[in-house]
């Protein structure tokens, strides 16, 4: 999934990299003696879309993660372990003080949160596994599914965080003695070292972080890593205590949960939207990389990536609204049931909802549906188009639906296509009738009004002779019989395919019994129904006027037995038969003229916003 | 604006209201006297929409607004001062020190944050006014925009507060000390004390802190009342340090940011979606109501509004995509040019965008447009229905055109409807061209083209006789002087309507010189532009055969000429000319069949997903 163009997001980072490239402020780490070998002019970046793109400008070097392992194997522990026993030893309180100091909440007595050392090493020690061999293969093997890739862990690093490691060995009997670790402290704290060692680039860290802005789902690999429901608690850590003593201020002035790390990384996500990563080794007095800080508040203002920026959802999400007496469905109906629903088709009404539906959009539908003055006797909501229905808007279409039942209105929702938002509406209030598509659900309404009239079995019995046919209906007998003379009969079974799409025209065909189906081929390769023609109608009548190729393919939905007047004999009846062959253009030309009709009235009806 | 009929958001809150007025865990504050006076059992909730709708539940109750003030006043500040004057003398930085203390930070020489006691009284000092009198008109008038309404002050409140406020003059003191206050001290307190009497309910509440979410903008009096720019950081404070020494817990569970007060009062907003207000004045040991934090959690758990809850645009924003092979500009075009256009239109390519544009959405865009294997020579971006150009995709779309543009290709943008978008769009690069409407984008492209191609000034001099009709131009000699026979000629000046929507059919009209519009009237009113129809183009065939009423209306975009063939000249030429009247309707059933075919060619170009 290589971009094969350079396009505007690689300019971008690259412009950014040029302008941060050029400082060089700060120190690299030495506490640990291994990191004070990393070259200062390394700086490497990386930027990943939620559909698994990722943009990279700068040096890929490897480094050992560190700090910024944090939040990941945070939700590591969550996903094992629950919120509850985490939250039972690791607290959610940002902490005023340094990163390597021993902080317990006094009034809990639990680690203050999982971004400081002493929440780390507990966090680490509650992650899956019998033995701490099986919870380093945990960790490892998380974090390598956040990466989208097999990671490592680098062993010279390793041993020298494990030789100078004193104080964060301090730490773990100071969380022993306060009851947040058990077991043996030193195969704990060298877990922990272990999960600090483990070897990521900038583009790791971008994937990593578009992994929790994802929900959970790594967007590469599509794995889902961890549960959805960790995520949002990750992300509230790292915005709260994910940068030190800087965090206050990077939210101000960046506005992206982030975790920074000794080694220089720095990986930041933006929910729903993006993962960030970058990766410079010199650090400012706070232990955040000087390039990383930069870096990342420069894409921010430039993408406008704040968290709390408003970005209103201005668009209502109702795609368009209609009734079935302007908009009908591709179901053939007779003259007579035509009429029906012509006159009180108005009882039908269609609200097709389209893209991610949340609190605001769903809001405004439920008052639309509701303020609706005209009576409405079936309710169609059509969301073929929803892309997502979130926890509010589920919450409030659920509640729509039951009052429109409880008050008599019939109601019928149309699948999404989307395989998130159809689990939603799964869901949803019982007593609603269910279809896979608009065209069905319009049908099914239709058919219980015409139902109610009486207006559902006057189609014939046995086979719709020519002069029974709608689009004969007004010519007189001879011209029925000077056409009929010329028709020849032909029987296609279920499934048939009666002519494709640009096939040479072969007749105007008469369905006596049975009923066929027009689709035609869309961009995306899927077929796209148009139109079901019934017993008494007709099809292939653009083809017989203007001799072009099939505008659609016709196929048969049960037997059916079709009247064709080929072109040949079309050809003779105009020799032969001039005023009769006049008469049945001119029904042509009015059956085409009621296509059109339609066709402008649902152009109509589209919502102008 | 108010709901007719009470719904799902009604049913929700009166729910949430319900189990939570159960609990009576709390105190009401007793430092100041006044305060100690309310009612413990009052609860009232109010919920507002970014489009001004507003809900409650409970009893809408005055009180004093006291510290939930302090997020808007600091709102205020930035936008009379700016940024850099604000954060030169207030910081971010969340402390772990109650409200009142005295919290300088001590490296930085300035109040902590906004949100605790010492620097709220330095912000009231930032605001706009020669006088206190003025600043306390400025604060006042501020709160009362936020609210939507007029505000007073609760006196006896204020009195109460002077009275028992020695902390607070003393927390102004050290500010003064530490040379962030001027003036009297004295002045600056009881500014700030009437600032904090200032009286509110929770409805008021909702609206304010919707009027945050809402990008500075009033939802229900649409007035912006600070700049959009000023937002994000004041919900970055109170997302840090709006709820005392909860604020880490409280992001964790509830995920708004929010501020609350020793009266009870609590607001809360997530950006771009809605506001929230509460009040009941028994508070937990931090300060905060105990309903109002309960109440704020389970509303924001049943509605998902968690602010780090990924919520994924899963839509892309495209709405459809093709090219001018097989949707075609509503420009009447003659035979031979559309011949070129059917052969060489694939190289004009059209982009429909749709909702609310940011990173996601262009970037895959981007990626669609730069990886396109046709060959492609005009390239027409259509954001008509685009609702928001946020800055990520500004940026982007920018580079995406300049590239395209400097790769040769001839770019339009056709604008968009919404307000905000289309001064996001104007800005946009240099070089392209710009249209109102895709229709007149695509007429461009098409015109460059057979320009090209050499087919554009074909079209004769003078009044194009009958025979040289596009839709005569197949009929014999004999049969078009019969049909000339029967018409006659009208004029119609520019602008002039030649015949209403839903008018009685007058006549088959042929278009001898100049050019007419056919629209028709949307259901919100609008009119939309179906097609135009210029010189050698007829337009009332579908009236001619069927009778029935106009389905558009015309109107002459420039003085033209029309050869009319009436209804009763039409029966006449059935009477006594049946062989050319059976050609002319086979000539008009094949202009259908064509204006068919394109109309299912649009269904095929539409979008699946």
């Amino acid at each position: 999934m290589a971009v094969q163009v350079p396009g505007p997001i690689d300019e971008l980072l690259a412009d950014v990299w040029r302008s941060v490239a050029e400082i060089d402020d700060g120190e690299v780490a030495t506490y640990i003696p291994e990191l004070a070998k990393a070259d200062p002019a390394t700086f490497g970046m990386g930027l990943a879309t939620l559909d698994g793109q990722v943009y990279v400008a700068g040096e890929l070097v490897p480094f050992t993660i560190q700090s910024v392992s944090k939040p990941f194997v945070y939700a590591l522990a969550l996903a094992d372990r629950g919120h509850a026993d985490v939250l039972a030893k690791v607290g959610t309180e940002p902490t005023g003080d340094p990163f390597n100091s021993i902080s317990i909440d006094e009034a809990t007595g639990r680690a203050s949160n999982p971004m400081v050392n002493a929440g780390a090493i507990v966090t680490s020690s509650l992650v899956r596994g019998g033995s701490r061999a099986d919870q380093l293969e945990r960790i490892v093997g998380g974090l390598s599914a956040f990466a989208g890739r097999d990671l490592g862990i680098d062993q010279d690093v390793f041993a020298s965080e494990r030789a100078t490691g004193d104080r964060n060995r301090a730490i773990a009997w100071f969380m022993r003695s306060a009851g947040l670790l058990e077991d043996d402290v030193d195969e704990q704290v060298d877990l922990y070292f272990r999960q600090c060692s483990v070897v990521v680039t900038a583009r790791d860290l971008a994937v990593m972080a578009a992994t929790l802005a994802n929900g959970g789902v790594n967007p590469v690999t599509r794995e889902q890593v961890v549960p959805r429901d960790v995520v949002a608690s990750v992300l509230t850590v790292m915005t709260t205590c994910g940068m030190y003593d800087y965090a206050g201020e990077w939210l101000y002035r960046v506005g992206l949960p982030a975790k920074s790390g000794v080694s220089g990384g720095v990986a930041a996500a933006l929910p729903g939207q993006l993962g960030l990563g970058v990766h410079s080794p010199l650090l400012d007095a706070r232990g955040n990389s000087v390039r990383g800080v930069v870096a990342a508040e420069r894409i921010s203002r430039t993408l406008g990536l704040h968290l709390l920026l408003p970005s209103e959802r201005t668009r209502p999400g109702i795609r368009r609204s209609y009734r079935d007496d302007a908009v009908r469905s591709r179901r053939g109906r007779t003259r007579a049931q035509t009429q029906v629903l012509d006159a009180e088709g108005s009882a039908i009404a269609v609200v097709e909802l389209t893209g991610d539906q949340g609190f605001a959009s769903t809001e405004l539908l439920v008052r639309l549906v509701l303020e609706d003055p005209t009576p409405t006797r079936w309710r169609i909501v059509d969301l073929r188009r929803v892309t997502r229905v979130d926890t509010a808007a589920q919450a409030l279409l659920d509640g729509l639906l039951a009052q429109l039942v409880a008050g008599g209105v019939a109601v019928a929702l149309v699948e999404p296509r989307a395989e998130t938002a159809r689990a939603a509406v799964r869901t949803l209030a019982a007593g609603v009738e269910r279809f896979t598509d608009a065209d069905a659900a319009l049908e099914w309404a239709e058919t219980e009004l015409l139902g109610r009239r009486g207006f559902l079995d006057e189609l014939p019995e046995g086979l719709v002779p020519l002069a029974q046919q709608d689009l004969l209906h007004d010519l007189s007998v001879g011209v029925v019989t000077e056409i009929e003379a010329r028709t020849t009969t032909h029987v296609f079974p279920a499934g048939t395919v009666v002519f494709e799409e640009g096939a040479v025209a072969d007749g105007l065909y008469f369905v006596g019994a049975g009923q066929v189906s027009a689709d035609v081929r869309t961009r995306t390769g899927a077929r796209r129904r148009l139109s079901t023609i019934a017993a008494g109608s007709a099809f292939g009548e653009l083809a017989i006027v203007d001799g072009k190729p099939r505008s659609t393919r016709i196929s048969a939905l049960e037997p059916t037995i079709c009247h064709v007047l080929s072109p040949q004999a079309y050809a003779d009846l105009q020799a032969e038969a001039p005023v009769a062959c006049a008469e049945l253009t001119l029904a042509i030309a009015r059956s085409l003229s009621q296509r059109l009709r339609y066709s402008t009235a649902d152009v109509a009806a589209f919502e102008e916003t």
